[in-house]
């Protein structure tokens, strides 16, 4: 019936994503055969445990529990590594890289750690690395940075690349209710871990920002070189308060260079964003990105962060760059395979990373409180622009919500620091970025 | 200094976009060396009066006046038509791609008229045709259809794909101005042209609308077979109108697909979308495309969708793009070049069209008229949801807004025909579109 050529793909890892990638690939067949010119053939999987039952019945002799066998095995040319972790994950990636293969990818974790390892193993031999996965879903934010946007340097992107915390947020800006009743409901659909803290405190987002702030500067950011503040401690109160002073509240990537100054800064905390902001419209599990280029401006890009299809929508989408690529044989270009590294890029000071802030007190509810914080934030030069009072949640307190004029995180830092030592405020103060972005 | 391999270009045309074209190519040339390995460099220019006044000066010997002979010229592998009109760019661009070339465009209308002979041109001769600047400027929408989202089919589409339109729009919004004025700013302000029917009537949004109906579904839709309506009668109570009801008005290209029955829809219209709706969101001069696909879900793109330097981004993405075709030799393989043809798939009949309705009438103010008007409309069971009257611009005259609840383009046409009959009804009906595409 074909004369179409086969590219054989071996899947190592066969879970929601893997079953995904397998089922999608079934379901438009025909329509891949016509668009690639190539037929994309599932031929080796390889699974921890095989006589687990799956949704997808797989022909014989397709599974087997060796993942490296699978990155050696010189009849197939394309490996998906969706084991997650980043042990094995690493040796089945450099393995096949080390043939020359291309390995395709979502898993932002091992980028992180090993990425400048495993793409200078591509490099030397001859293989690639496609991982639009690993970062905001189906969304081609990758293939849009490397390629779509190939002409431009990027002083600024940021956006929502979390689906559990926007989701969360969401819930708690609809319908008022707290944090950890949200989290709950959360876990119970799937959309959180069992283990909460890489999505709420922002590592997972971190994760994806440092693949983003290298694709954009070349340059591997760790996750300890940036602020990283999760949304554990935020309250309903918070978003009504936002909500007053014509805001919402979502945790965002933020990504700036400075060209002048030729630095970099790499952080993740939840930002208070005027109303009108379309992320700050951007609602539920979906995830969205603001890319700032210097030739075309800001462009936005967002759609489900997660989930088994959508991600299986990318990985196809690396699949068909892989077909691509191999039918020119070894060693085809890609364009921004390798950013241009920027030596001399440093990553910025405290002091000129620049914001306006919000600063949520608890106080005891007496005379003179106002007055002492009022002075403690002066010393530091940091000047208010709103002041919101209201009840706490404890007896005999105030809370007591202040938005700052722009000041820095160093000078915010002290004040924090000053703040936290006078006897009437009565918890860790919680801190918020506005991000005025504009258009 | 330099070992890297040079690819030569041919600019034909030399005016704001190709002037940008040469300012970020020369502005960014260290970047996208190391980006794309290869030295891109102008070689052959040519324009229509080679004594004219420009901006950018060029270096001795590369001003022409000869588009053919660039096309012909061996030494230039790549051309970039950026002559606008569809007799002299079409032969420049079949000359090109017969010899083998790369051909560069943003060139909607040409690509309208003729994309089929272009590309079948393209493919006899193993040339390629790249048009990423032809849609909505800077943003990579292109580039997500054939690649990024190369794994799904595409049940709707649908955006903002004209930046006058949309400017218009929003300052009637914002400051409730009438049409004809801000239309005269617009033109001031050079986002508008002298001759705005092309803009404002929306056959520029459904040239883009045929090239993304073409990209995600492999036929060709010409303009004459799809609904196209302009912005021209609506008025700044139209805007408030819809505001009241919780809605903004867009003008919107809508491509959807039936795969059940294999039916295609392609149209342009106003249309109100829920205020929460994120394209209701996106003011001025940006443009924003939402793709839902089978695989990913619904995906969203914005940004700048004219002007030199957002088409610029678009064209050096493509000549990128060209670099790595040519690195491999001809024939090589770009993902979705030849959109998988459903013989199949015929255009959806009007019945089939399917959509709430806004209509707007002025009417003589007098008893009666009301039951007049709903009963015409009873009559082609088109069931009314809202009604809000008030004054119209004329004496003795009321305006009567309705809304219906889902109806088809049949049986809303055969009302509107009813209703210009009575003679209660003072002015051609306005109908606008009810947008509800949900996330």
């Amino acid at each position: 019936m074909s004369s179409l050529p086969v590219l054989s793909l071996g899947l190592c890892g066969f879970g929601t994503v893997g079953q995904g990638v397998w089922q999608h690939l079934e379901a438009n067949r025909a329509l891949l055969r016509a668009r690639l010119g190539v037929e994309l053939r599932v031929t080796r999987v390889a699974v921890r445990d095989a006589r687990r039952k799956r949704d997808v019945r797989l022909p014989r002799g397709v599974l087997g529990t060796d993942p490296l066998a699978i990155a050696r095995d010189p009849a197939v040319p394309v490996v998906c590594e969706l084991m997650g972790g980043t042990g094995l994950a690493r040796e089945v990636t450099l393995a096949a890289l080390r043939l020359g293969k291309v390995v395709v990818s979502a898993n932002k974790a091992l980028i992180c750690e090993h990425g400048s390892e495993i793409l200078a193993t591509a490099r030397r031999h001859g293989g690639h690395f496609l991982f639009e996965a690993s970062v905001a879903g189906g969304i081609p934010i990758i293939k849009a940075l490397r390629e779509g946007l190939v002409a431009n340097r990027f002083p600024r992107i940021y956006g929502i690349l979390n689906g559990t915390c926007n989701y969360i947020l969401t819930r708690m800006k609809e319908q008022g209710a707290p944090y950890a009743e949200v989290l709950a409901d959360a876990k119970r659909l799937g959309y959180a871990e069992a283990d909460e803290s890489l999505d709420v405190d922002g590592w997972d987002t971190a994760h994806k920002a440092a693949v983003l702030a290298w694709l954009a500067h070349g340059i591997w950011v760790r996750t300890d070189q940036m602020i990283v503040e999760g949304i554990s401690r935020l309250t309903p109160a918070d978003l009504r308060n936002a909500a007053t002073l014509g805001f919402g509240i979502k945790l965002l990537a933020v990504i700036t260079r400075d060209f002048r100054r030729d630095e970099l800064c790499v952080r993740v905390h939840p930002t208070l964003l005027p109303a009108g902001d379309v992320i700050a419209n951007v609602n539920g599990v979906f995830n969205a990105v603001s890319v700032t280029g210097d030739v075309v401006g800001t462009t936005l890009y967002s759609g489900r962060g997660a989930g088994r299809d959508a991600t299986a929508s990318a990985v196809i989408s690396d699949l068909a760059d892989a077909a691509s690529l191999l039918r020119h044989g070894k060693g085809a270009y890609l364009p921004g395979e390798e950013p241009a590294a920027s030596s001399r890029c440093r990553l910025a000071p405290p002091e000129r990373i620049r914001s306006r802030y919000y600063v949520r007190l608890t106080v005891r509810d007496q005379p003179g409180v106002l007055a002492r914080v009022a002075s403690a934030m002066a010393r530091h030069r940091v000047s208010i622009a709103t002041v919101i009072q209201g009840p706490a949640d404890r007896p005999r307190a105030a809370s007591l919500v202040l938005t700052t004029h722009e000041s820095d995180e160093r000078a915010i830092g002290r004040t924090l620091r000053r703040l936290r030592a006078l006897s009437a405020v009565l918890e860790d103060p919680v801190l918020l970025r506005i991000g005025d972005f504009g258009p």
